[in-house]
């Protein structure tokens, strides 16, 4: 029998209120009955959405907490005055021991502020980054960062793609992930002087991953690469161009189908159809941003999240959790600073 | 009557050769009849192309050469052996005075370091940009910069702005065009050092646009700004996002239509409706990327583009060169110098 699973779950945090977050919570409990929920958030909020959830109940210890993070609070206010919120008490469960990994649905800012500053980063990384699935051609790839830094050097994106690799390995089960640096050419001269140096480490790495070299935007949906380094800039206007190209067709699709009364009937034909794309695409299937390379393991739900967003971004969690991906990382950094020394050092010596 | 237009245009360029370029150029004949052509490239490919257009070749001047970039060749390759090349001729017409616009559907990369030799800057304009009209839900938006540069310093962002606008003006016909920086949130403090001090400059501009701040990667696509401006980097990796994208959706959808017999049936019904929505994201309708800030105007169409696109390239540059576009660039950055010290200098008080 699986080990019991411990996630601290931040009540309070998502666009929708606490029953869709407490709805989600027993779609996933449903799925995996070892995992145990510790509930932060308003006691009088909370405890009459789990009425309709008996067995959720029983499985979960509530935390009363009044204090919450408003979408609109800046991280430096979050981190001045919010370490008792829900979200707050949510990562402090992670950093005690109590949990294995907090998921909230809350503000991102103040969410990455909190979790870096309550757990500090894994020896070896210097910076976390936002990981995350993203449907492809192909199935899913792993992308980061998605936005926990503005700007990386060589060695932060040599971290991400180590991290990235794990990811890919202990959440897509492949055992030598591609992994690609996002770049605006493929060739070797192309990018920016940290991108560059970075492939230059990358290129000599022995560590369970196929470095494939630099990548493009286009590619992404392509799935070329199992995983995708960037800087958080970069990943951020990505991932929020392709949702924001995805909406725009969708709109213009349902605009075309809406057009005629031909069209309208086409439409119902094809629906089923429909769906399983739309289902393939919907960003609550791929819900639940990790926030890779701290001293435990934060979960990050898109706030528009529904129920089933929810459920994915717990279900995401506990996956992670149980496969003891930190400790992977861990093993992962240990065997690599060795070799990133050698590569700086050929790389200094060749531009010598 | 409309005064005549001369474009140089580069016959060697383009993955479908110069029968596609060709058969472009007399698709603009047609619509532009007062364009006249200066043609570079192999005089036994050239001429043969243009047996079918006797209207084209009376419009035209044929300049033989022999040489030819190649998509594989490295812009410092291209500067160095290439000057003589159909693309090198077809830009040093421009700096000659013989042509008004140079179009080549050539390697991009060459171009833009052939161009930025042969031409130079404009007085005022550090760099050049890339621009290009995107299509969006509202109808079309200008972004630059698309990959002429791999960063930018806040003045390189802010003459990107006052270049976009202007472009917006002339082609999009929009008096006082919106005009957003690409950040990673709306809020004033988010993104990098550069970003925050292009927006301080840009929030004093008196220039006609009015600067609505920053936008975010899925605000693209919705059409929020009439101007999106960003480093070359993310704008590169962007548009090969949104295009990889909008590819994604399409091989989905293509396989949602072929997976039944009823779904098929709809796909036919809907086929007209979904023609029209085909030809609004077709990259062949919003073809031609202008190389702005030089002393003389280079269009670059994508590489892949059928006649229709060569066409529509075209039409870009006889458009911009009709309505003297750097002309009007070089007005804007006049008045511009002045309100820049002035911003620079009161961000530097309020940081004090």
């Amino acid at each position: 029998m699986a080990r019991e699973l411990r996630i601290a779950l931040d009540v309070m945090g998502g666009d929708h209120g606490p029953a869709t977050v407490i709805a989600g919570a027993e779609m996933a409990r449903a799925r995996t009955p070892h995992i145990r929920y510790i509930l932060f958030g308003r006691e009088a909020e909370m405890s009459p959405c789990l009425d309709a959830y008996p067995k959720l109940r029983a499985a979960a210890r509530l935390v009363p907490v009044e204090q919450v993070v408003l979408a609109t609070d800046k991280p430096s206010q979050a981190l001045r005055r919010s370490r008792d919120s829900s979200m707050g008490q949510a990562i402090q469960a992670v950093k005690n021991g109590e949990a294995d990994v907090a998921v909230s649905a809350g503000n991102t800012g103040a969410l990455m502020a909190m979790a870096r500053f309550i757990l500090r980063t894994m020896s070896g990384i210097d910076r976390p980054a936002l990981v995350s699935l993203l449907p492809t051609a192909r199935g899913e790839s792993v992308m980061l960062d998605l936005g926990a830094n503005v700007d990386s050097t060589a060695d932060n994106l040599v971290q991400f793609a180590v991290m990235g690799a794990v990811f890919a390995r202990t959440v897509l089960g492949l055992e030598r992930p591609r992994v690609g640096l996002l770049n605006i050419g493929a060739e070797e001269l192309k990018g920016t002087e940290e991108i560059k140096a970075a492939g230059q480490i990358l290129r000599e790495t022995t560590l369970p991953m196929e470095f494939a070299g630099f990548t493009e935007g286009d590619r992404i949906g392509a799935g070329d690469m199992d995983v995708v380094v960037c800087d958080g800039f970069i990943g951020n206007v990505a991932l929020k161009t392709a949702e924001g190209t995805a909406r725009l067709i969708a709109e213009l699709l349902s605009r075309a189908f809406r057009s005629s009364p031909w069209s309208k009937l086409g439409y119902l034909l094809a629906r089923p159809a429909l769906a399983s794309l739309k289902d393939h695409l919907d960003p609550n299937h791929h819900n639940g941003a990790v926030l890779l390379g701290l001293n435990g393991l934060v979960v990050k739900s898109h706030g528009s999240a529904n129920a089933v967003g929810i459920a994915t971004a717990i279900n995401t969690a506990s996956d992670l959790a149980s496969d003891h991906i930190l400790a992977r990382i861990a093993d992962d950094m240990a065997q690599y600073p060795a070799n990133v020394q050698a590569a700086a050092a050929s790389a200094a010596v060749s531009e010598a």
